[in-house]
C-alpha cells in the first residue's frame, strides 16, 4: 500500500542492524510480523472474526510444480528455481494476495527467478524469453497492490520473475545540477544511505519505502512524501534508460525540455508492459533542516474538507497535509473525541518554516480548526511535532503488519484510493462510506469499519484514501474482498474519480482503468506495445490484454 | 518567440480598442510594424545592412494558383479560399518566415482555410481531408517560430489549414475546482477576458500571448509565466478533449492521477500530428494580488549563473528569475554600464511576498549580485517595479517587431533556445557564443551580435535563449540563417542541450530532435500516429516523416 509518508525522514533508523529476513507471503519483515496472542487481540476488535488465527503459511505446503523450462546456461547464473524464492515472487502484497497465501492459493507461481545485475543481463534474459514463449515480470520490491507481479493466464510455455534488486547502485552524482544516476533496483533505504554522504536526498517516501526499489516507483508512478506540488515520482525524473525487447531506450538528462510528447512520460506508469526500466537520472534535494509540523483537529469533516482545499489553493504548498476522519484518526491513536485531525508539516534546506505552518495555522483556524496547542507552540520551538503527529505516523508504518494480523483472523481489510476534483470530493467520500458498507453488509453480514483520509492535495482536487475492515466469509475472504472492491470501483466511475491517484493499474484494476482510459489512446497503446514488446512477454495482462 | 512574460498580467491593456488587422507576413499587428524610416535606423545598428528597407510585401503580388480541391457542400460554410486568408495561414512567425515572405517565397499556400466552429465540424473536416488526400496542418495564433504551420513536400492532394480561432469560448467555470474549460482556439486575451470576472486566471504568459491559442500552447508545449516550478502549459491541464481521425480522446478531469502512463502527455507536444485538441479542462489560479520584484546586476556572468543556480535550488521559487547578459541587457535597457541583470519577482494572490524578495536578494548579494536599491525599497514599498524591469519588459514585448524591421533591411535576426543540467550550462552558453559567432562570420563576412538570457530555471537546469543578429547576404538571407542555425545545433547536440525548451520541434528542429529522441521512442511514436492517423494527413512533416 504505497502512500506518503509523514514527517522527518524515515530512513536513518532502517538501515541499521543486522539483515532481517523478508517474509514470502506478508508484508516486510518476517520478524516483525504480529504473534498468534496479538492476532487475537486484533481480531477481538472485529466483530465475526475467527477465533485464532490461520497458520502462518509454509513454502514446503505449496508442493510447487517443477520449472516448466530450464534457462540457457549462458544465462543460469543468473536464474534461481527454488520454491521459497519462486513463492515469494508469486504475488504481490494487497489483502488479497496475504489472503490467497494463507490459503495456499498463490495460482500460477513463478518458474523462474532471475536477478540480472546489469542493463546487458536484462537485454539477454528479454532476448531468450522472447524467443522461448516466456513471460516476464519486473518485479522491484514485489509491494504491488493491484496484482501488477503475479502472471495470470495459461498463453505462456513459462514464466519469469525478473528481480531487479541486485541493481541497486547509485552509479553517478552530479552535485552541482543536484542530480543522481540510480539503478532501478534499489530499494529506498539503500539509495539514501548511498545519497547521504552527498548531503542529498530523493525524498520519496511512499509507505511501502523500506520494501520497494525505484524502479518499481516509476513503473507505477509512485505516490510519495509530498502533499503538494511534486506528489509523484514523475517530476524528479531528469531521463530514463529503458530495455525494451526491441532495444533500449535513452532519454537525455534534461531539466526540462519541450521536444515533441516527452518520452519519458510514455514509460512512467507502463507498469513493466512496455520495457524494464533499468536505471534514472533523478532529481534530488538538499536534505531538510527546518521543518514544523503540527495537527489540527476538527468537529465537523466537512469544514476540515473546507480547511484542507483552502490551504491546498493558497500557495502555502505543505509537505504534509493529510486529514484524518474520525475513525482514522480514532484506529490511529492520534485523536480519541471523535475529530477529525489535520496533519500539518512544513520542511525546507534553506530557512525556518515556522511562519508558514502559523500561516497554514491562521487558515485553519479560520475554517473551525483547533489546533492541539492555541500558540502552536511544538512548532514554534521547533520540535517539530506534537503528540498526534507521532502516533498517526508510528501506526502508519505498522499498519500493513496489522492488516496481515487481521487477515489470520479471516478479517477482510485493505484500502484503496483515488482522486477527484474538489467539486466531487464530499459527496464522493459520502458515497463511498455508504456504498461501500452496504456491499460489506451484503458480502458479510456484518458492519464493515470504513475509514478515510486525504493523502495528496491539489488546487483543483485531492486524493482520498479508504480503509476498510470487515469479518469475512471463512474461505470466502478473497470473493468477499472482490465483491467489496467492486462496489468501490462503481462508485469512483460515478464520481468521475480515478481508479487510482497512486497504487497503479496492474490487473486488479483493469476493469475501471479501461473504462476510464480514452478508447483513442487505448489503441495508441496497444500500438507502442506491439512495437515494442511483439512477442507479448513483458506483464501480460497488466494495462492491456 | 513564445518565451514567459515578466511582471504584471499583461492582458488588461490589450483588450482595449477596436479591432486591428493582424499582418498577413510579420508579427502581430500591422500597424505596430516599424515605419520605413525607422527600419532604417534599426539597420543602421547592424553594419552591413541594406540602405533602405526592403518593400512591405502584398498579397496581390504573390499570384496564388487556385486552390486544387473545393471543399463539400456541406462543409463549404467552413471554408475559405481567398488569396488574402490564405498566404496568411501559409508560414508560421519565424525570422524565416518573414524573410520568405519578404521575397515572396512562400511556398506552398494551403488551399483552402477552414475555422470549425466546433468538434464535429473538425471530426467532419478530419474525415473529408482523409478520404480526399488532403493535408490539414492545425492552426491556433501561427505564431510558430518552427515550421510548425506550413506545409513541406507534395504528396497530397490538397492542403487545408485548419483554424481554430473560431473555437476560442470559456464554456464552463468550476470556481470550487478553480478549473475552467475551455475552447482550443481561445488566445490569450479573450481567454483572460472570459476568466476575469470570476476572479480566475490561467497566468500563461508566453511572449506571444497577445496572438497565440491555448490549443496552439498544449500542442507545443508552451513556456509561459514561471521561470520555476510550473514553466510548461503541461501542469495545468486536467484534461484535453483531441478529436483524431479515429475517433475523439477527452481523459477524465482530475487533479492527478497514478494509472497507467499519461493520456494527456501523449498528445502535449503533438504539434497537431496525432489529433486536434478542441478543448481542455485547465487548472487556474486566483488572481494575484501582491507582486515584488526588481533587478540586480552583475559584474561577472559566471558570478550571476551561480547566483542563479542558487536561487533555483533555494526553494523560494521566484515567479521571475530572468538573467539577461551584458548584451540583452544593454539592448533593453536595463543596464548600459557592461553588467549582467537578473529581473527578479515574486507574485502571489495570498500574502505578502517582499520576505520571499529580501531572501532572494540576499542570496544575490551573497554571489556578488548589486541590488539597483540597497535597501530593496521599490519592493519593500510594494510598487513591484524598477526601471531595469519596466525597460526589460517593454522591449520584450516590442523585440519581435524590431526583429521584422530589421529583417526588411536585410539583416538576418532571430533567438533559439534550450534547456540542460546545470553542470553544462557554462560551458554551452560560451561554446554557442564563439561557434555559433564563427559560423556567422563565415556565413556572411560581418561581426554578429550575440545575446543570452536565461528564461526559466530549475533546481536541476536552466533554459538559455539566445539571439542572433547579423547583416545577411542579399537574397540568401534563409541561406545565411539555416547554416548559422545548423551550426547552433551542433553545439547543442554536443553538449546534450535539448533541441528545444519551449519552442516545440516543427519542422526546422527535425535533423535535431531526430537525433535526441530514442529510437524505441521514435518507433513506438510512428507506431501510435498510424493508428491515429492512418492516412498521414495531420501536419505531415512534423516531429514523423
Amino acid at each position: 500500500m504505497p502512500a506518503s509518508a509523514t514527517g522527518p525522514d524515515p530512513s536513518p533508523r532502517r538501515t541499521d542492524g543486522p539483515p532481517r529476513t523478508r517474509s514470502w507471503w506478508g508484508w516486510g519483515h518476517a520478524d516483525a510480523h504480529p504473534s498468534d496472542a496479538e492476532c487475537v487481540a486484533l481480531g477481538a476488535l472485529l466483530p465475526g472474526t475467527l477465533a485464532r488465527p490461520l497458520p502462518v503459511p509454509r513454502v514446503t505446503d505449496l508442493r510447487l510444480p517443477r520449472p516448466a523450462l530450464a534457462p540457457p546456461a549462458s544465462l543460469a547464473h543468473l536464474v534461481r528455481e527454488d520454491p521459497a524464492d519462486r513463492a515469494g515472487h508469486a504475488l504481490g502484497r494487497a489483502y488479497r494476495d496475504i489472503a490467497r497465501a494463507l490459503r495456499g492459493e498463490l495460482g500460477r507461481v513463478p518458474d523462474l527467478v532471475a536477478r540480472p545485475t546489469d542493463a546487458a543481463d536484462v537485454t539477454r534474459l528479454l532476448d531468450w524469453a522472447g524467443g522461448h514463449g516466456v513471460a516476464v515480470i519486473p518485479f522491484g520490491g514485489g509491494t504491488s497492490v493491484v496484482g501488477g507481479v503475479e502472471y495470470r493466464g495459461d498463453t505462456h510455455r513459462a514464466v519469469l520473475s525478473l528481480d531487479m534488486t541486485a541493481m541497486g547502485r547509485v552509479l553517478e552524482v552530479d552535485p552541482v545540477s543536484r542530480s543522481a544516476r540510480i539503478q532501478a533496483g534499489a530499494l529506498g533505504p539503500d539509495l539514501e544511505r548511498q545519497l547521504r554522504p552527498h548531503g542529498l536526498t530523493l525524498r520519496h517516501f511512499p509507505q511501502s519505502f523500506e520494501f520497494s526499489t525505484l524502479g518499481g516507483w516509476l513503473a507505477t508512478r509512485a505516490g510519495g512524501h509530498y502533499a503538494t506540488v511534486h506528489t509523484h515520482i514523475d517530476d524528479f525524473v531528469q531521463s530514463l534508460g529503458v530495455v525494451t525487447p526491441t532495444g533500449t531506450s535513452t532519454s537525455w538528462r534534461l531539466p526540462a525540455s519541450g521536444a515533441g510528447p516527452s518520452p519519458d512520460r510514455l514509460f512512467l506508469g507502463s507498469e513493466g508492459t512496455l520495457g524494464v526500466i533499468t536505471e534514472a537520472w533523478m532529481r534530488l534535494q538538499d536534505r531538510p533542516r527546518h521543518r514544523a509540523s503540527t495537527s489540527v483537529s476538527f468537529g465537523e469533516f466537512p469544514r476540515a474538507l473546507e480547511a484542507v482545499r483552502a490551504l491546498a489553493q493558497s500557495g502555502l504548498n505543505p509537505a504534509n497535509c493529510r486529514l484524518l476522519d474520525p475513525g482514522e484518526a480514532l484506529l490511529s491513536g492520534a485523536s480519541r473525541d471523535g475529530s477529525a485531525v489535520l496533519v500539518l508539516g512544513f520542511e525546507s534546506s534553506a530557512g525556518p518554516v515556522d511562519d508558514l505552518l502559523a500561516s497554514a495555522l491562521d487558515l485553519a483556524r479560520a475554517h473551525g480548526g483547533r489546533t492541539a496547542d492555541p500558540t502552536a507552540g511544538d512548532a514554534a520551538r521547533g520540535s517539530g511535532t506534537d503528540e498526534a503527529v507521532g502516533a498517526w505516523r508510528a501506526a502508519f508504518l505498522r499498519m500493513p503488519y496489522l492488516r496481515d494480523g487481521l487477515a489470520r483472523m479471516g478479517a477482510v481489510v485493505d484500502t484503496f484510493e483515488t482522486a477527484a476534483t474538489w467539486d466531487r470530493i464530499p459527496e464522493l467520500i459520502d458515497a463511498v462510506r455508504t456504498e461501500v458498507a452496504a456491499a460489506a453488509r451484503e458480502a458479510t453480514g456484518h458492519e464493515a469499519t470504513i475509514n478515510c483520509r486525504l493523502t495528496h492535495v491539489y488546487p483543483d482536487g485531492a486524493a482520498p484514501y479508504f480503509t476498510v475492515a470487515v469479518a469475512g466469509r471463512p474461505g470466502a475472504e478473497t470473493a468477499v474482498w472482490d465483491e467489496i472492491k467492486a462496489a468501490a470501483g462503481e462508485v469512483l466511475h460515478r464520481h468521475g474519480a480515478t481508479v487510482t491517484h497512486h497504487h497503479a493499474v496492474g490487473r486488479d484494476h483493469r476493469p475501471g482503468y479501461d473504462r476510464q482510459r480514452p478508447e483513442p489512446f487505448a489503441r495508441a497503446l496497444r500500438a507502442v506495445k506491439d512495437t515494442l514488446d511483439p512477442h507479448g512477454i513483458l506483464n501480460p495482462g497488466v494495462l492491456l490484454d
